[in-house]
C-alpha cells in the first residue's frame, strides 16, 4: 500500500515528505496505522550516516506506537483496533541462542525497524516516521497503557527499554545506590525505571539548572558532575551506573564512584571514542565497564507492563512531521524535555 | 633484627646489597626465614617509580615462601619449621566490608608487602629480597606442596592469586571457552589454572614460537594474535577471556571475541593507558571489560590448595640475587620462562 512518510534522500538532506510502500500483511503480520513516534538520537545518527552504512531513501523512526488495522490469518491473541506498539526491531533469525533467549536485540541476524535487510520495497526496512507499518507478530508489543497517554508511551519502545534491560539485568532493586548519568530522553526513563524499582537514584548532569527536574524525575540527589567535591563525595558508594551520555567523555570520573564489584553500563553509542579509561579504576575495585544494548521483545512488554502498573510514561514534546529537522538541532542541542514525539496524523497534511 | 636484603636506593640506581630491620615479633606475628622469592612485573615498575610514589629503599619481592623462625605467643595453627608463603598484602584495616568478605585486597588500607606504610623501619614497608619478613599472621599463607617444589610455589603468591582470583570469580570451569591473552609470568599460571578448573582454554600470544609452549601449560588451542584470520574464526564464541598484557594494545581485537554477556578481565597494569576500546564492542553483546587485583587472604590460601591437590607450580628460572638487575632487562624483553626466582641464600653472600 502507498503511504506517507517523512525521511531523508541523501545525508546531506534534509527530511522531507516521501511517498513509501508497506506489504500486505501476510500470514503472521499485524498491519499497524501509527498514531506516534518518538525521535531518537539514533535516527539523527543514521539518517545524517554517523554510523557507516546508511541506505536511502531513509525514513527513520523506531518508537512506535498506533492501532491494528489489519491482521494475517495465522496471528493470534490481537484484535483490530487493538493499542501497540513497535521498537527497534521487526525481525531476526528466531533460531539462534538470543533468539531462543527472548533476546532478539543480540540476534546476528536481527533487523533493525529502519536501514535493515528486507524483501520489502525498496530492499531495506522505513521507519516509523509514516503512517503505517506492517510487522510480523513476534515484533509487536501490546500496550496497556489508557490511550490518552498514547503518544507519551512511543519513547518506552526505545529510551525505555533501552533503560529498562540493563536495569534489570544487573538487577536494580531496594537497598542499591544507582546513578544515571545524563538527562535526556534515555536518561529521563533511567531515572522513572530506577526509581520505581525502589533504588537509592542518583542523577549526574553537567547543568546545575537541571537539579530540579532531575529530582522531579525520580533522583533522590542530583550531582553536578563538573564539581570535583560533589563527585568526591560520593567515592567507592555506586552499586551501578547506567550511563546514558552519547558524547565522548571521561569514564573516570564516573568508574572511581563504583564500589567494589559495581558495574558502569554504557547505553549511549559515541560517534567516537570515549578517552581510554584508566586500567587502575578497574582493577583497584573489580570494577566492570559494559554495554547494553536496547532489549529483547518479551522484556520489552515486561517493560511496557511494568511501565503501566507505575502509570510511567516518557515526558514528551509533540511536534508536527514537518518540524523534524528542526527538532533534530534543537534535540543536538539538548533542548528537549526530555523526547520529540511526532503526531503521524500530521502526515495527511 | 638486622638482616640482608636487595634493593634500590633511588629510582635510577641499580639494586643492590643492603642491610634492613626486622621488628621482633609481637603476639600475632609469624617470623619467616625467607628460602625464595619470586620477581613480579610489579617489583621493576615500584623500584623504578613508575607508578607515583616509590619510597626509597625500595626492598621490593612480594612472591615470599619459607619457613617459621619464631612464633608470637597468641598465633595459633602455626609451628616452627612450617612451610609458609607471603604475598602481596601484609596488612589492611580488618574491619571494613572488603576485609570481613575476605577481599583485603579491595581493602581501602590495605598495605602492600612493600612500599606500603608502616611503623616499621624505615616507615615502610620492605619486601621479600631479604633473608627474613615478620608478618601479622592473618597474612601468612600455609604451603602443602611437597619441599622440593618450594621455589616454583613462590610465584603462586600473586601470579596464581592474581589469575586464580578473577578465573574463579567469573566462574570459570567445565563447558566453557576461556581465553588467556599474554603467555608470561601472569598468563602461564592463568592457562595452568583454568585447564585445571576444567575449561576449554585458548591461548593468545604475539609469538608464533609459543604455541607449543602454550600447549605444554594447558591450552586446548593456541591464536596467533596478530593473525586476523585465526582471530576471526574465534569472532563471539568465548565465555571469558583474561587479559594479562600490560603493555598497551587493542582492547576491541579481544572483546569482539566474547559472547554475549562475556567478560574480558584485566589484570596487568601498563604505565599508559590502552586505546580506548570501542562502545560498540561492548553493547552489541552486553559485554563487559573488567579488572581484577590479586586476591584476598582465603581465597590465596584456597589457590595454595588448589594447586598442591592439581600438582600445579609456576615454571621458573632460579637466580642469585645479584643476577636480580639482569633478570629485569631479560624480564621486560619476555625473556624468561616465565618467572624469576631468587635463591634467598645467596643474601648471604
Amino acid at each position: 500500500m502507498n503511504i506517507k512518510a517523512y525521511g531523508a534522500l541523501a545525508a546531506e538532506q534534509p527530511l522531507k515528505p516521501l511517498d513509501i510502500i508497506r506489504r500486505a500483511p501476510s500470514a503472521y503480520d499485524v498491519q499497524i496505522d501509527i498514531a506516534y513516534c518518538g525521535v531518537c538520537h539514533s535516527d539523527v545518527h543514521q539518517v545524517r550516516s554517523e554510523w557507516a552504512g546508511t541506505l536511502y531513501p531513509c525514513v527513520p523512526g523506531h518508537e512506535i506506537v498506533g492501532r491494528v488495522s489489519a491482521l494475517g490469518g495465522q496471528v493470534s491473541g490481537l484484535q483490530i483496533g487493538d493499542l501497540v506498539g513497535v521498537g527497534c526491531i521487526v525481525d531476526s533469525c528466531q533460531s539462534c541462542a538470543d533468539c531462543g533467549d527472548g533476546l532478539e536485540n543480540y540476534c546476528d541476524h536481527m533487523v533493525g525497524t529502519y536501514n535493515g535487510p528486507t524483501s520489502d520495497s525498496p530492499g531495506h526496512t522505513l521507519g516509523g516516521y509514516s503512517q503505517q507499518i506492517v510487522v510480523h507478530e513476534r515484533y509487536v508489543l501490546r500496550i496497556r497503557h489508557p490511550e490518552s497517554q498514547l503518544a507519551a508511551v512511543a519513547p518506552l519502545l526505545c529510551a525505555g527499554i533501552t533503560t529498562y534491560s540493563p536495569l534489570r539485568h544487573w538487577q536494580v532493586g531496594p537497598g542499591q545506590k544507582v546513578g544515571v548519568v545524563g538527562i535526556g530522553g534515555l536518561g529521563h526513563m533511567g531515572l522513572k525505571l530506577a526509581h520505581a524499582m525502589g533504588a537509592h537514584v542518583v542523577a549526574f548532569t553537567t547543568s546545575e539548572s537541571k537539579r530540579d527536574a532531575a529530582k522531579a524525575l525520580g533522583a533522590d540527589e542530583v550531582v553536578v558532575s563538573r564539581n570535583a567535591d560533589e563527585m568526591a563525595a560520593h567515592a567507592k558508594s555506586f552499586d551501578f551506573i547506567l550511563n546514558t551520555v552519547a558524547a565522548p567523555h571521561d569514564l573516570n570520573a564516573f568508574l572511581v564512584l563504583l564500589k567494589r564489584d559495581g558495574t558502569m553500563t554504557l547505553v549511549g553509542a559515541p560517534a567516537t571514542p570515549h578517552p581510554s579509561p584508566q586500567v587502575f579504576s578497574l582493577i583497584t575495585k573489580r570494577r566492570s565497564l559494559a554495554g547494553s544494548m536496547i532489549g529483547g521483545i518479551p522484556e520489552t512488554q515486561e517493560m511496557l507492563d511494568f511501565c503501566a502498573s507505575h502509570g510511567i510514561v516518557a515526558d514528551i514534546e509533540m511536534i508536527r512531521a514537518d518540524e523534524v529537522n528542526t527538532a533534530y538541532e534543537r534535540m543536538i542541542k539538548g533542548d528537549v524535555k526530555y523526547r520529540f514525539v511526532i503526531d503521524c496524523a500530521s502526515l495527511t497534511a
